[in-house]
């Protein structure tokens, strides 16, 4: 019998991968600057302390590195992971923090914990592209949520949680991929509250946090989460690497349990020698003087995007980002990000359109750009090709 | 609203992890010979030049490793992990091959490609834990097909297909978790016609291939698979390293793909330090010699085991496997190995009683012991123990 599409599970045919990865296969154009991906900056890794500190681990855990380790993670690291995140206002306790492959993991392992085909998993309105897809892969009901310049509006929420009976909520409060703002301390509170008030899971993933250039570091919602309906979720993608794929959900028992057990048939554990390394990194106190350096450097390119704005066509409006990796960019109605695209791409310029991170689409004005992979003088170049291309 | 179990996914609630946790957790007591795990033997793994690989890689690669990949892999892992398993009987071509968290992520993310609530999966009967965890978090209803000293039988298989309409089945060809048994040559042929002739997706789980102490290596079913409804799951984790987590799915490309959409939204790639690190190993030549210390020693223990069966009750019979990590023990009728756990334990020997692994539990005469993670003087110590306490 000849092998079709009809195989596939039918939730799952539609899902073709990321849009946006047409758009990255471009970007290998001599002379290209983009401000469309989402990698942290290059200059921002360590390959030779990762190699020291890989060495260090092999010769002190031997074998034990290598062989089969628990589901529930590798004890140093369960350990340093949660004194790290203790800075965000809560502690986790024993059975309260699972080691995973990156916030997206985490988000995977909880939608696979509480969702059943057709239940409604409220999103942020625009979010992140990989967390949608997921909610798609489990064939959930996405319900999109309206934002502000403050974040994820709590009115709305609640009107959507009375409505729609959601078993999940899923919000980008520092420094949101895509738009770069980041929800404010009222609303943080006011998040927790009605997660715990109705009863539902509120899956706060915070992959940028310790990227803040300015104002005041924030409690996590999961701080004033008095019930266990907060499950927080971090990452050290965006602080040492993300090829090694690490990060930490930190939830109640019962939910970090349920999750431990979709990880044990999932992937059995992530890798130890990965979760080690981290360990190590965290103990020797790298991270406070890593995260100032390339703090420090990501600010000036923030600083020199949104200098260049002023390239850009008149009635642009755009989001003054206090940290993270993005700026989100309104062009004036009427303009189409997407249709224009391909004469930016001509000059040598790219982003990605915004349309793509709205759960029903349309915003056509609107664009992501990152400004982490760019130097200082290629996000001035940037922004006049950007402006220029516009404008024609 | 306080949180309870009601909240997650009604399929989810009974799912309590593997039973045999239970056991592992009893190991630790000192002077314990345990027959339970399904470990390497530590003495199989290899820090040192695992340390060395890391060093090289992280030098040679730089920050790249270190970056987001391509969640279709690392390209030179790919190559040389296609090379490694050209010796089973096909060549993975282009997008034909995906790296992934071990067998386990494999056949997890196959389930997540073609499975919708209530489909039905078949397995051999007994089959491996952790498979059968999979499957029931993806809510399949699991139908068990009937083995015997030759494997799975294609006969019952052709009945069950015909009778349930399943969308996968699930196989492991070579020295079966837990029987030990090895797929025959005519059945391998007989189940990969099946597959095409049907049109079901056949998983071939097969961790242990190259773990083989007597008789001739056989292809994979994949070799005799004509339409592309093989998808062959292989790992690195008996042969290298279990903890570092990696594995290769190697499939028809539309499988491949929709595998690939899968793992993006469920841990975005394998982390690509581990993938450069399999794949320095693998380009050095370094398999072939590893694998024939460790398969001497591994062959040794199995003789062990296997001579210490004369301890055991009269009317006990036993697999006689050709490779693996595991014998399967069948009591006297009327005998419960789960019964008599406590007793074995308490004379300091342990071992996985056999109903665990059955779908529909039931043939509590039967059991699984492991050699691979006792010296010979623990194996004939520890089957003496074994036969006297089962004797009392």
């Amino acid at each position: 019998m000849k092998f079709t599409e009809e195989v596939f599970a039918p939730h799952m045919r539609p899902i073709t991968g990321s849009a946006i990865r047409e758009i990255f296969k471009l970007l290998g154009k001599p002379g290209m600057i983009s401000f469309a991906g989402g990698n942290p900056s290059n200059a921002a890794l360590e390959p030779e302390v990762i190699s020291e500190l890989a060495v260090e681990v092999l010769a002190k855990y031997g074998t034990s590195l290598l062989q089969y380790g628990a589901t529930e993670g590798f004890g140093p690291f369960i350990e340093s992971a949660g004194e790290f995140l203790s800075e965000v206002g809560f502690r986790a306790g024993a059975g309260e923090l699972l080691p995973v492959q990156g916030g997206t993991q985490g988000f995977d392992l909880l939608i696979k914990a509480l969702v059943e085909p057709g239940d409604v998993i409220l999103a942020e309105d625009p979010t992140f592209l990989g967390a949608l897809q997921a909610m798609h892969t489990y064939n959930a009901r996405i319900i999109p949520v309206a934002t502000d310049e403050n974040g994820v509006i709590p009115e709305d929420v609640e009107e959507k949680i009375k409505k729609y009976s959601p078993k999940l909520m899923y919000i980008i409060p520092s420094f949101q991929n895509p738009t770069g703002v980041t929800l404010s301390l009222e609303r943080r509170k006011a998040m927790a509250q009605l997660a715990c008030q109705y009863g539902v899971v509120l899956a706060e993933d915070d992959p940028y946090r310790d990227l803040r250039y300015a104002g005041e570091a924030l409690p996590a919602i999961k701080a004033f989460d008095e019930e266990g309906w907060v499950v927080y979720l971090s990452s050290f993608s965006k602080y040492v690497s993300p090829g090694m794929r690490l990060g930490a959900a930190v939830g109640n028992k019962m939910l970090i349990r349920k999750m431990t057990i979709g990880k044990q048939s999932t992937d059995v554990h992530s890798p130890l020698l990965v979760q080690a390394i981290i360990d190590a990194y965290l103990r020797k106190g790298l991270m406070p003087g890593h995260l100032k350096r390339i703090c420090g450097d990501y600010k000036k390119q923030l600083d020199a995007m949104l200098e260049g704005f002023k390239y850009l066509p008149a009635g642009t409006r755009h989001t003054v980002p206090e940290g993270g990796l993005f700026v989100w960019a309104e062009l004036p109605e009427g303009m189409d990000a997407k249709a224009l695209l391909d004469r930016c791409l001509e000059n040598n310029v790219a982003y990605v359109p915004g349309t793509f991170f709205y759960v029903e689409g349309g915003h056509e004005n609107t664009m992501r750009l990152n400004f982490s992979n760019a130097t200082i003088e290629d996000i001035d170049k940037g922004m006049r090709a950007l402006g220029a291309a516009l404008a024609q």
